[in-house]
C-alpha cells in the first residue's frame, strides 16, 4: 500500500476499512515511494518499497504529489519503469445515479505505458530548435496488442480498436498498427478495427457506446483515458491498473492529491476503492471484488450518503461507513 | 476555389450559388490541386493552382481524397507546406436548433500547422525500433502564440489557454510553453492560462464553456479540434481556416469526401459554407459574412429544410435554395 500524498492517507485508510469489512484476505504493507538518489546519482524508489513490491508483486497506490525539485523524476513514471508496468488499463463504465451527458458507456482504454512520446529523449539541435523522440518498438507494440486481445477475451469483450496516427507517423505508428494487425490474426473471436486518434476523439464525444476495448501508444492513451473518464464523471470515480509481466501490477487512483481538502475528512475514496476492486480481480478474488463494487455503486445510486464532489454533504468517513455497512449486509 | 473530390464539387457549387445570392464580390478561379511530380521528383501542386493562389492569396477548399499511391503525399499537408499556412483556426460554436449534449460552446482551437509531430522525420534505428521526431522551434512557437493572442484581441475574446505536455516533453513542449508565456506578457488585456492536454480533454467533455481560445502544437490541435467539433455536431458543421503570412489563407471543410453519396445531391454544404464565411471575414467583408451566416443558422434553427445528416430529408440543392432565399430576404 502506497498511501501517497495529500488526501492519499485518508482514502487509503477508507479502502483498508472497507476491505476489512469485506474480510478481503489482504495483508497491507505500507510503503513510501518518494524517489531517492541511488548509487551513481540515479533516481530510484526506496529499497524497502522496492523489496515489498518484488515480494508481493501487487501494489495499490494513492495520488503522489508532483515533485517540484528540478531534475526530480515523475514518481508515476519511475514506478512504471522500475517494475516494467507496460499496460495501463482504465475501464470507463457509466455509474448509475451519477448523471453526466452520457449513459451506457462501457469501454476500456489500454495504453502502452513504457515508450512512445514518453521516451524522455530530447535534444536541442541548435539554439531555438528542439526535438523530442517518440520511440516505438516492435516488442512493446506486440506485447501491448497481445495484452489488449487477451484482456478482451478474458473479459468477454467483443472488439478491440487500435488507435493511431499512422497517416502522419507512418513508420512509428505504422509499426504499432502492424503489430496490432498481426496479433489480431490470432484472435478471430474478437473484432478488430483501426481508427485515427482524431476520429476516435470525435466519435467518442458523439457516441461512446460504439467503443469497447481500445489499444494505443502511450500519449494517445494519456489523452483518451482522461477524455473517457470525463464522460462518466471524472478522475474521482475511475480506476486504473498498471500491469507488468508475471502478475506484477500497481493499481492507482489517477486524480490529484487535492491539498486544499487534505486531512479534512472530505475526500472521495471511490477511484482508489474501484482500483482496489480491479486489484482483487487481478488476484482472482472475484467474490470480494463483486461485494465491494456492489456496495460502492449502491451507495452512489442511493444518493443518501455522498461526498461533496459526488453532490452530497457526507464526510469521507461517513461515505466509507455506509459502504462498509452495505458490504456487511451483502455477506 | 478548390472544389475537391467526392461531394466536393456539389458543395462548392452550393457555396458559389449562395455567394451569388448574397452578391458577395468574389470572382472564383477553379483549380485542381492534385499533386504532380515536379523537377527532381518532388511532389508539388500544379503550377496553375499555385499561380492562382500566389496571385489571389485566398483559397476555399472542399474535401480531398486521401491518395492511395504509396509515396504520394497528403494533399492537406502539401498545401499547408506550399503556402506556409502556419495557423489552423477552428471556431466551435453551438448551433441553435442542432441538438447535442452540450450548449453554449463558444471556443476556438488554434493549432500550429507546420511542425511538431508532423515533421515527417522518422528513422528505423535497428530492426524493430523506430523513432519519429517531434520538432519544435522557437520561431514557429512564437509565431503561433502571437497569432493566438492577436486573434483573441481582434475577436474580443477574453482568454488564451496554452495546451501542452511539458511535464513529459520538457524541452519541446517546454519551449512551446515558454514562448506562449513570453507573448502573453505583451497582451495584458487577455487572460493567459496553461493546461495539460489530458486535463483539457477531461475538462472539455465535462464543461466546454470554460474554454475560449486554445493554442497548441500540431498533433494536439489535430485531436482537440476534432474533439470540439464533436461537441457541437461534427465535421459537417464546423469551419476551418489555414492562415499564413501576409494575408495568405485557405479555408476548408474538414470532413471527408463521402464517396457513397457523391453526385446524389444529398451532401450538406454547411461546413464549407461556414468556412467561406470565415474567408469573407478574413477579407474584411463582414456584411456579406453576417448575412450568409445568419441565413445558414436560421435555416438550421427553423428545421424545415435540412439535409439528411442534419436530421431532415432535403436535397443539397433544396437546402442551398432555402439559404439563398433567406440571404435575399436579408438584403
Ligand atoms: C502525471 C503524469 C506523468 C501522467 C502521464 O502523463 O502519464 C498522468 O497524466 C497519467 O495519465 O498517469
Ligand atoms: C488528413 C490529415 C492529414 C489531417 C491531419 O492529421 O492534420 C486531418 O486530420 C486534419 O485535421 O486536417
Amino acid at each position: 500500500m502506497i498511501p501517497g500524498d495529500g488526501i492519499g492517507p485518508e482514502i487509503s485508510a477508507a479502502v483498508m476499512k472497507i476491505f476489512e469489512a469485506a474480510k478481503a484476505p489482504i495483508t497491507w504493507e505500507e510503503r513510501n515511494v518518494t524517489a531517492i538518489k541511488g548509487p551513481g546519482g540515479r533516481w530510484m524508489i526506496p529499497p524497502d518499497a522496492k523489496e515489498s513490491m518484488d515480494r508481493s508483486k501487487i501494489g495499490l497506490k494513492g495520488p503522489l504529489k508532483t515533485p517540484i525539485a528540478a531534475g526530480h523524476p515523475s514518481m508515476n513514471l519511475l514506478l512504471r519503469k522500475t517494475f516494467d508496468l507496460y499496460a495501463n488499463v482504465r475501464p470507463c463504465v457509466s455509474i448509475e445515479g451519477y448523471k453526466t451527458p452520457y449513459t451506457d458507456v462501457d469501454l476500456v482504454t489500454i495504453r502502452e505505458n513504457t515508450e512512445g512520446e514518453y521516451s524522455g529523449i530530447e535534444h536541442m539541435i541548435v539554439d531555438g530548435v528542439v526535438q523530442s523522440i517518440k520511440l516505438i518498438t516492435e516488442n512493446a507494440s506486440r506485447r501491448i496488442a497481445e495484452y489488449a486481445f487477451e484482456y478482451a477475451r478474458n473479459n468477454k469483450r467483443m472488439s478491440v480498436t487500435a488507435v493511431h496516427k499512422a497517416n502522419i507517423m507512418r513508420m512509428s505508428d505504422g509499426l504499432f498498427l502492424r503489430k496490432c494487425r498481426e496479433v489480431a490474426e490470432n484472435y478471430k473471436d474478437i473484432k478488430f478495427t483501426e481508427m485515427y486518434l482524431d476520429t476516435v476523439c470525435l466519435n467518442m464525444v458523439q457516441d461512446p457506446t460504439q467503443f469497447d476495448v481500445l489499444v494505443m501508444p502511450n500519449l494517445y492513451g494519456d489523452i483518451l483515458s482522461d477524455l473517457c473518464a470525463g464522460l462518466i464523471g471524472g478522475l474521482g470515480v475511475t480506476p486504473s491498473g498498471n500491469i507488468g509481466a508475471n502478475g506484477v501490477a500497481i493499481f492507482e487512483s489517477v486524480h490529484g492529491t487535492a491539498p486544499d481538502i487534505a486531512g479534512m475528512d472530505l475526500a472521495n475514496p471511490t477511484a482508489l476503492l474501484l482500483s482496489a476492486v480491479m486489484m482483487l480481480r487481478h488476484m482472482g478474488l472475484h467474490d470480494h471484488a463483486d461485494k465491494i463494487q456492489t456496495a460502492c455503486f449502491d451507495t452512489i445510486r442511493d444518493k443518501k450518503v455522498l461526498t461533496k464532489d459526488l453532490g452530497g454533504s457526507a464526510k469521507c468517513s461517513e461515505f466509507t461507513a455506509e459502504i462498509c455497512r452495505r458490504v456487511q449486509d451483502l455477506s
